[in-house]
């Protein structure tokens, strides 16, 4: 783990991408994943899910990578952890599994930072909050932000079916609306990060 | 300066309150406050604020300390630095000057912590943003959070035209319209801290 609160930004051009077979989502309606949400809880008890915030920079300014399903929805990569995972190697798992070629020495070197964010999902419902709302002694997920230092050279493999996209933190910012609660608060909590900015 | 992110936190009723001499606000108006902004900063350059997240607990959710001017608009304790004044010592100042009696013996033990949001603001204006905006060469306020740790039992002396509310993080939550966008995402930017509820 890196516990630096300076992160070094890279060129999105100093990165190169490929594609990989698809990802498809686990459920096709958010009544079945919040079904199988249910199923698993009763097996496994808490779920706890790690999500990374991949950092490069454009203009000066720092833009997060962030995959893009269909033509709107976007979600960080990550996943849910296995019962009893550790959380970093857990992320690098989820990471490699979403966006590095299939081959074990084409793996990206992800230094898993500073966790910045955590999300309480008190029932099986699609609203979470950044605290264990009071009164809720058995939340049903617990949903970690990590900050991810990116190397200056990496090779990504994007599943053909999602779109990974380089989204500046103005465009996320009171974007509630496009972005949901999770992501568009994600620039108040990079606030106290300072950027180094590295050109090519 | 505390560098952890486990906050102890003590019951509302473990601390004590006074009062003392009103303090009254530099300005009269929104137009006057940037009008002494303006004039500041031609002498003195950007303006560096920094202000407080001070904790306390109630039925085992955490409350932040706000400081109510009139019937609605709240803020946290702070201010605006001296030119090349120490963050840490400078919010210890603006700390005292807010809250504790005149006294020196009878200053409470604030103990700095973390660092957990920067907001600028690139104009003359109202609006602020938590990252410093593209093609902005010259910021006019540079604001700071800082959690600050209290200890078990503390005094305080509230000014007498303010009124010292602790209010819960899920009060703050999504309630920009009352809170302002500064205030109202504290609860994501403490999310990643671990709270530790001490009973009285």
């Amino acid at each position: 783990m890196v516990n630096s609160s300076v992160v070094n930004t890279y060129p999105l051009s100093s990165y190169s991408f490929g594609t990989k077979e698809p990802k498809m989502e686990k459920d096709t309606s958010v009544a079945d994943r919040l079904a199988r949400m249910k199923l698993n809880y009763m097996k496994e008890g808490m779920r706890t899910s790690v999500e990374a915030i991949l950092l490069v920079q454009e203009h000066n300014h720092p833009h997060i990578l962030l995959l893009q399903i269909g033509n709107t929805f976007c979600k960080l990569p990550g996943g849910r952890l296995k019962p009893g995972e550790n959380e970093v190697e857990g992320l690098k798992r989820k990471l490699s599994s979403k966006l590095a070629a299939n081959s074990p020495n084409m793996q990206p070197n992800w230094q898993i930072g500073e966790c910045v964010a955590v999300w309480w999902r008190p029932n099986f419902e699609t609203i979470m909050y950044p605290y264990c709302p009071p009164h809720i002694s058995k939340p049903k997920e617990c949903k970690k932000l990590y900050v991810v230092h990116l190397s200056e050279r990496e090779y990504f493999a994007v599943p053909k079916n999602l779109k990974l996209l380089a989204v500046p933190l103005f465009e996320l910012y009171d974007n509630v609306q496009r972005y949901g609660p999770v992501i568009s608060t994600i620039p108040q909590q990079l606030s106290r990060f300072q950027f180094n900015m590295i050109s090519s």
